[in-house]
């Protein structure tokens, strides 16, 4: 299964980022604090959306931080997503 | 009877997926979490909604995902639909 | 004494649905759960509200669903009425 | 003394009406329920309110329902009066 | 010190009505229930308030009522103003 | 340090006034009731602030009176101002 | 990691200024009240945000003065910024 985002919405799928200690253990997402980076999946068209015109301006593979609490959790297929409306996306991390 | 939806309202019905567990047993509604995925049944007409003109992009027989608690229920010939607002539709799941 | 509704306004009126249970018996409203289901008396002229045009799109006679808990209750002679506005009407039905 | 509404303000006064219950007693306001409707007293000029063009169809001697606890009560030479916008006003009795 | 109040705002100073009781007393503010009636003092130059043009329409010496509990109190030279928006006056007292 | 506020800001300086009790003493501001007015320190250079276009109309010098609790207080070398938007400045003192 | 905020948002990193105490003694940020001066790091693009079109006026290196509590924290390599709308900026510090 695939998610189409509609309007000015966007898939979010949160980074589980692998960090090796100074020990050189591997951490992984649940040992560690939440991670505040997620990776855009797919990007909704835009268009008019409450009477005003919005341009989609980050692509799937970006890496975004949004405003923490933002959006809905859905699970597809075991995986989890949150959708949120470009305008929760703060910056994206180069 | 046959539901109408006025303006930009959308009528949807819970998907009652039927699931095959691994050990073969299929697993009803009732006996999982609740599903995430309605279906549409009947699109209104859009047009001019707060002043604003809205044209509908989602068609009966869509599968989508909808923002938790938004929409209203009711219970026609025994069969209980969530109207809401098409901009409270988040996603088209294909 | 009629009412005439202002603006976007519409007078409805709560249908008392008569229902033959399996049995043959007949319920009335009182004996049920709470109907969902009204019937428009009277349709305001619409025209600009909050300036903006608003278009009426029901018509006395028209079977509708509202918002629950939307609208104020009047007794007229007797008669109870709620009054909504038509953006809180979300389907009609047929 | 007179109460002159401004923009789009409405002066009502609660309708006292009078009515001969089946022995023939004759009940006042205070000895009922608070009476639903009130008469039109004056009515403001209208015009621009809040950036919109508002145009008066409430007039003086009109019988009118309002939303209920909307508007301001005054007293003026002993006389309480209520004050309200003409779209808080939701229907005309005829 | 005089107040030149901004934009749609006006200087009201209540009025403290002097009474004869049916007894020959004579009655004054702090002895009766809080006074209803308000005179303007100075009127603000209206313009575009919240991007929207704002005529005004009172002037100074006008009595007017205004919605409970709008406005600031000020005290400027022993005296006690209140500072509203031209909205928050109800009717002009004739 | 020079405080250069944005948009449709202004900084103040609360008015610490000098007043001789009827005894000759003088108090300064910590010993009598917090000071109603306040004076213009800087003036940003409004233009369009949330898409509507912003003149300024106070200047460094004018004493004015804000809403109470309006702004925000900032401490620059030892010295507090208060940073409030044009709109909630009420009226200038002359 | 580097941040690139969207639309009319704005980076920044607060101010660990170096004070030097009376004695000599020079306290840095965590010894000292929360540091009221954040320095901006990177600005976003600006242009129509929600239905308005935005000008940036701040530029990197600037140091400004925000609304207490605006604003979403991050940390991004070990730094911590927050990321706030160019509205919820006050004033420049020159």
């Amino acid at each position: 299964m695939k998610l189409k985002p509609l309007a000015d919405r966007v898939v979010l799928k949160m980074v589980e980022a692998e960090e090796t200690t100074k020990g050189g253990i591997i951490l992984t997402g649940a040992a560690k604090e939440k991670p505040e980076v997620a990776e855009v999946i797919e990007v909704g068209p835009g268009g008019v959306v409450d009477g005003k015109e919005v341009v989609m301006t980050v692509k799937a593979g970006d890496k975004v931080i949004t405003s923490k609490y933002s959006g809905t959790q859905v699970k597809i297929d075991g995986v989890e997503y949150t959708i949120v409306r470009q305008g929760d996306i703060l910056a994206i991390v180069e």
